[in-house]
């Protein structure tokens, strides 16, 4: 027996110089020798610098600030987590939407870009989002365009509150990741979506954050009180979304979708009790997601930012369902489920600034641009986005951000929208959406084209129509069913 | 394409005109239409109400005071949360129970009477049924029999207290009717459901609540402590229940249901593992439901509450399960999810009051209630309950309201049942159970009578034999598995 | 109506008169007539006590202290609620990983024996475990090697810190049940595993807790800070999977697992969506598992141990994705998803001790014993191990204790293992993982073997070859599917 452990290891490490020395995976190994690298530097002297910041974990919660502390910390960690189940929410959903061949590729895509998009936002991104921003330990180094404080957090120079701000904002890189995943989903290689989540989550994502939660320039804009994007709407959905198209553009549509006369075809998602589930997960996580944001719960606006989120959800459920039998006499739960997920999309940016009317005329509006976005997509540009993530989370994020300066009603952090008589604050948002555009635009197509010239986009057309699952992973989804 | 986009919005608002002049579906046009006008009469001066509530939502917590309001806030949002996830057990469940062709159908339906609910309880339920409880900033109309402040409440003349209710109490409403979407499944008309859930949410269901909970006459009974029914035995799941009772009768059993001479055939779910995942979900989902009931962690009652609920539901699992395997030599999978069920039932009106022995006695006894109960639908009444809504919901709702009166043992609040040698208490929860019965009984069948009236209950018997997700929904559920 | 109920419940008490009397049984009706009997024993005289606890109830929260208390309970309770969500994740992966003829089987050992063991733990376990802790009010009679107070907890004689602790420790002994039933699954007798559930959480667990947790023994060793568990690498996984080598050992391999020559078979999983959404909710518990193991937010400590959690589960699916990548050519998801746990189990002992970078260490490392210990199970010792519980939890239990001697750098409670220079504490975890092995191993052998001789471990080969579901549960998984 530990003659087998002793070989399973020398195995491993055999394997491991073959897999530096070798060239063909060049794409593979860079980036994790380079981590590998940068991680020994950072952390090499690390266990010594423990007595400097033990007083910090020792401190006892002795007075109403330290309880404040306390309570807040919570609040956030169990909101953190609210938002990781949406994670199942978008397993759930995806898996419901796509053909059975081609499940396990997307459930295995959605969790694993969370993986690599958590571990190179622990190394990178958190520091180029939150250096000099101030808002823990340790982030103090950064200015208006990038932050470089932060790189590798880590116990012995770093605090709780660094940890709680990492863990909470990780699950939103993430989640902008995952977005992709949907959009490029039944056609993409693999690992082409690995890389793509890696520059996300390591590049493009961080960078625009930093300009909007970071104490960038957006948020300094005079105008207003700056562009304001409470939980994301811009951030986490407008980038996700947005990439998403230039993804879905790039990758070009899944075989079949479009005849050569150019109408589309309809591909059924395999299993709609999924859909379902998934957007209940999804909902159940972004009450984390909008009240969450608040990095705390001694901000008394908790409540009304999940109250304004629900309500945005159910009209958008409602609103898109009935005018869905208008046109076709059923009740289409799909388009519903869209529907709801929209209005939390467009509520995100602006559930704290307004008031709850506002929440409902936000997500009737955004059920008017889902449909709107939906039909261009298919039958205009004939961009193939098998969950409609675009128009879910990229024309829905946009009009989020537009919403701030439409609706805000001054009654949080004096943030003024239309209705007070005010259009500075719509300005700032508008800037927003434009800066957001020209960016995840223009740097998603400078990284599709990348990853086309190098690792490839699609994967074999005849790979593509046998099923992703069995190319990649090996295995279908339900080995046992058929 | 801004063309396109023009052209989709005059599309829609062409359709919208088209839709308010046509007659045929005055049925959902009526209270689309009423609430739209009461919405905007509500809301158009809102915006100017905004300075004079601008100071509590600023309000710094600088003391022991402000520290509890936030603690409890935070508690009773998470546990709020919880109650939602609780419609993903619903989902679950009912999709498990259903025929494969139904599927779609129940989880379109339970997402949207949740939607739909919590909009009508926006709308006006929560007004009727908080107004002049004092509860929160804003309720102070309203006498013993209704309540009639807090309409529509929006942010300008509300506040954090008020949102923090509503989505408490909201999760409440909706999940009542959800209740009821499980024993009318299979057959019932989609909208027909949806309809159900507006005079539920609207009307039924919160003017009991007011009686009991909103500061009305029940509560206020002169017997022991006025009755009490801590997180919603009889409100919510009493409620629920016999309204499906209702609701089941009226629409009738499922084609093939009952043979020629009474005898009644078995349809089996489609799914076993949904059932059990569904209860593992709603048993989550309780922790929240009944511990959340406090309205706040600073009440240090919640561990013991959501001890007494865990207990109960094991219990209920573990007797029925064997008392089955002893009738049967199986174990039956489904009669223990709904036996664990039917525990939790039963203890969420008395898990504050009574320790943790009453407890398990409670959930044994809910298990010989559940078997009566199914016994005595599916075989003498012939009341086709597809998910065994009316016994583990209803049945079970009223023996948690009446096991207040046996077990409370005088330590939370000072109720005091039989157990301590008094027997007043029980006296005021009978007459909450003989008042619940007549309401519901009586409003459930006046609405149902209006119902098939107008709209009509079933759909057509050929549909419902090739299934209601083509019919309704215009696909089946799993449309790339066969 | 009425005769029917009386009927009925004559019926229950004369089968419950014949199931006493007949002898058959017996080893069903010994547990529970002593239970019920101590039951009666302790709880006669409950409800005169109310008087003298009835002060801790109404205390109000007044000061900071007050607050503190209120914060920790609240933290816990949800922690709590967490972990129990991760009976959803557990019923997802084993549903996933095994046939579909066994599919209900697993779900109903998983859940039942939870409530078993709840009940059970509720009975005998916790005053076992925590007698003499002094953790909780009421739990002041204990030595170093047994607890003996705090049997049937209930209130009356008891308070919230008492049911707090009780709930969210049960949660523990009731996983590390459940982890048993992975790894015997597809051919153990249902009773069989349901009493195995009542030694682990009666007994066996509650023993080694004590020592460890229940200020045993082991805690109190004087080398370093003495062993150090914090979450349960060793208590409840290392508990979990060593019983679970023992069981799967003892029962057997799986009919036509190994061929003639002892070459290993492999059988798929029937739904690998399921395995994915499982390994999704058993993270997302995790964080309460972790996080919720200081008993507290006031310990700002919380933070540090979500993100080590989260570290590590993402190294481990990383690590083990793209190592099997390298030998196979496919990204396995099955395998992704064992590596993912595999880290958080190591992770569970040491999350508290050691920095963010240890904890990505930690995680690579055990993604190498986990495809060690998987490959000496399935080709070496030849146990069959259906969902890899023992690797994923033995053998990553006992490496999570020994990390904490090794990356522990100082910073709470002071607990310094190799990395600061001082190897005491790594000895102290490895006497802890030795007595484990004994303990654990010893008892789980002396109960397989008091198992086999009495009720049998195996079901019939017949049976096994057409499906378990079908022989003790009357019904397969998906009645209505094929």
């Amino acid at each position: 027996m530990p003659d087998t452990i002793t070989m399973q290891i020398y195995s491993i490490i055999t394997k491991t110089h073959g897999f530096i020395r070798q060239k063909r995976l060049w794409w593979i190994k860079a980036p994790i020798i380079v981590i590998c690298l940068l991680f020994t530097a950072f952390h090499v002297s690390d266990a010594s610098d423990v007595s400097s910041s033990f007083s910090i974990y020792t401190s006892e919660i002795r007075d109403i600030k330290g309880v404040k502390i306390s309570i807040d910390l919570a609040w956030t960690l169990l909101c953190g987590f609210l938002v990781f189940n949406m994670q199942a929410g978008f397993a759930f959903l995806g898996a419901g939407f796509l053909q059975k061949k081609n499940t396990l590729n997307y459930l295995a895509m959605s969790f694993m870009d969370f993986c690599i998009g958590a571990i190179i936002f622990w190394a990178f991104g958190f520091a180029l989002m939150f250096g000099g921003s101030y808002l823990a330990f340790g982030l103090d180094s950064g200015n208006t365009l990038i932050g470089h404080s932060g790189f590798f957090p880590s116990f012995g120079s770093f605090d709780y509150s660094t940890s709680k701000l990492w863990l909470f904002q990780m699950m939103f890189a993430a989640a902008a990741s995952t977005i992709i995943a949907g959009s490029v989903a039944e056609r993409i290689k693999f690992n082409t979506h690995m890389l793509c989540t890696i520059a996300l989550c390591g590049i493009i994502y961080p960078i625009y954050g930093h300009w909007v939660w970071g104490g960038g320039w957006l948020a300094n804009l005079p105008f207003g009180s700056g562009m304001r994007d409470f939980a994301g709407s811009g951030v986490v959905h407008g980038v996700g979304g947005l990439i998403a198209l230039v993804g879905a553009w790039m990758v070009g549509p899944r075989f079949g979708k479009y005849n050569p006369n150019g109408t589309p075809n309809m591909f059924h998602g395999h299993n709609l009790s999924f859909v379902v589930l998934g957007t209940l997960f999804l909902l159940f996580g972004w009450f984390g997601f909008s009240a969450g944001s608040t990095l705390g719960a001694t901000d008394l606006r908790v409540s009304v930012i999940a109250v304004n989120t629900f309500l945005a959800a159910c009209t958008g459920a409602i609103a898109i369902m009935y005018i869905t039998y208008y046109d076709t006499g059923k009740y289409d739960v799909v388009m519903t489920c869209k529907g709801s997920l929209a209005g939390c999309v467009a509520i995100t940016a602006s559930g704290a600034y307004v008031p709850h009317w506002a929440a409902v005329a936000i997500g009737l509006i955004a059920v008017i641009i889902l449909k709107a976005s939906l039909y261009i997509m298919e039958n205009k540009l004939r961009i193939d986005d098998p969950v409609g993530a675009i128009s879910v989370h990229g024309a829905n994020g946009l009009w989020g951000l537009l919403s701030v300066g439409i609706f805000a009603d001054g009654s949080y952090h004096g943030v003024r929208g239309l209705i007070t008589g005010s259009g500075w604050q719509l300005l700032s948002q508008f800037i927003g959406c434009i800066v957001l555009m020209i960016w995840t635009l223009g740097l998603g197509y400078l990284l599709f084209y990348i990853l086309r010239k190098t690792v490839g986009l699609r994967v074999p057309v005849s790979e593509e129509n046998t099923g992703i699952d069995v190319y990649e992973h090996g295995l279908p989804c339900y080995p046992g069913f058929s």
